[in-house]
């Protein structure tokens, strides 16, 4: 029998930084978490990573380090020239800062693609060929593994998936565009599409949530009143989940891929978003497609980035 | 220096079956023609297509034949399921039968992926990387090529670009969905559109081209009209290249290709086509990729077929 191999992931977020060693299948043998000080200094924020990740027990057997890091990462050279969530970190060299503090190899990828590794690993157990991950959370992201690789595209910024349009007049997207799927089934706008639709129709359960103001409504709030059998939030998902399956159909037609997992806070809502999504699916996208795919529901959204920012170099 | 190798192309069309000879560059080192019989047996057509071939000056030298045909093709076992141009080719063991037949290395594929290899090599002179070939005929097909091979997806019906939707609430397509892209720009939609335009707007040029019936449009005289100056011909393409260009937008976000290849019939109106599309791709997608992007109207419509089938062991 082989040596268990490890490997150490770090999930750079702009609350808190999680740090994990995985085993060579992905399960978590060890974890830790620091907050994330976003005022700091880049270099003084990866010296804090390094140095809670060296108290690891079984640091020392780790060969290599994954960073996953929301932003427009350089793959190649494993630097930071944006990164939303941390506006200190500008043109930081992420990659090289940490070899050189740990004198091991680390590579560097957006938390997408971090979160596409994560699911292939976790949720398909490492058997899926083609995957599609979509992140659903305040933006709508994109991680695509073909041929059990990532797919990266030609300058690293495919997986787009929530600037991909379904309502070609409708509402400006921050991105640009009309009509993306983000400006439907992004958090800001499930909420914002809930309060629209409790304009003109009741909701006891949400009332009581929300303490009566309506403008504390989050899917947090609304998966739960759906989970209470609530009528009104159980509608806004069948709406979501109805435009969510409009994208998904395309993907199915387009890439026709084996796995499609679902992820982030938004997909929390599980079968009152992932219902309609494949009624809308199976009217739209060709049969054969159909069949291949399964649709799942991460069971692991809060470990995919830690995970699958890990198993990088093994992709 | 290595020796020149010859590779066999087979490209069966409906109306006729195109065969020729290419080198390792995909160049055509000689080619010749066999008109389709649709109504004869499958055995004696393949028998047909050999006898022609193995006339060529250079059909001893080839070591592998390559065969595009449109409709349901087992890409692993070689066999032409179900082909709409053919209706007497029902579960042909195409790739056994001319193996037997030659004894030589024979590869089936669909002609959507035949084209998009046929673009590789010609149009991106085996350049690219991730290319997407969009062939706009009476129907709206697409080859993807990833990382310099043929991506055919789970069960291999992956490209299915004619069917992504644009206009979620849109007419219904053949295919089941609506709003698919082939229901704006493929020939007969096209068409459509022009005969509703002309309603409302005169165009001289068109109407001599149809003799007054404007029954008679097709692509090739709005192409015809529009390269005379033709107002109402250009806004017809305006049109159709805006819709063609929202698809390409989310082709461009979500698959971040360096290059995207439009053939096909429809693909000759050129410019008129290609302007708008460029317009509408440049406000809906990110733009760092639609720098990463070229989008060539294909010089080689008639050839890419028939190429891309010889090209298909090197893939």
């Amino acid at each position: 029998m082989s040596k268990q191999q490890f490997y150490l992931g770090i999930d750079m977020g702009g609350t808190n930084i999680k740090i994990a060693i995985v085993n060579s299948s992905g399960s978590v043998v060890e974890e830790t978490v620091l907050e994330t000080d976003i005022k700091a200094k880049p270099a003084d924020v990866i010296k804090s990573i390094v140095s809670k990740s060296s108290k690891l027990k079984n640091y020392h057997k780790v060969k290599s380090i994954g960073i996953g890091i929301a932003g427009d990462i350089n793959f190649l050279d494993g630097s930071v020239r944006f990164s939303p969530n941390l506006p200190m970190w500008k043109n930081v060299a992420l990659k090289g800062i940490t070899e050189k503090l740990t004198k091991k190899k680390v590579f560097v990828d957006n938390d997408a693609n971090t979160a596409a590794i994560g699911a292939f690993w976790l949720d398909a157990k490492g058997k899926a060929v083609n995957l599609v991950c979509v992140t659903l959370g305040t933006g709508v992201g994109g991680g695509l593994i073909f041929d059990k690789k990532v797919y990266r595209g030609s300058s690293y910024t495919a997986g787009e998936i929530g600037h991909i349009t379904i309502e070609p007049h409708g509402i400006k997207c921050k991105c640009g565009n009309r009509g993306c799927i983000e400006t439907f089934v992004g958090a800001k706008y499930i909420s914002e599409y809930a309060k629209q639709y409790l304009k003109k129709n009741k909701s006891a359960a949400i009332n009581k949530l929300t303490n009566g103001s309506h403008c504390g409504i989050t899917p947090k709030i609304l998966s739960m009143a759906a989970a209470e059998g609530d009528k009104a939030a159980i509608a806004v998902w069948k709406y979501v989940g109805e435009k969510l399956g409009i994208l998904l159909a395309d993907v199915l037609n387009f890439i026709n891929p084996d796995t499609i997992v679902l992820c982030g806070g938004v997909s929390l809502a599980g079968k009152y978003l992932v219902e309609p999504v494949k009624r809308e699916i199976k009217s739209r996208a060709f049969a054969s497609a159909v069949k291949e795919c399964k649709i799942i529901v991460s069971k692991y959204t809060s470990k995919l980035g830690v995970v699958g920012a890990a198993m990088l170099p093994k992709q």
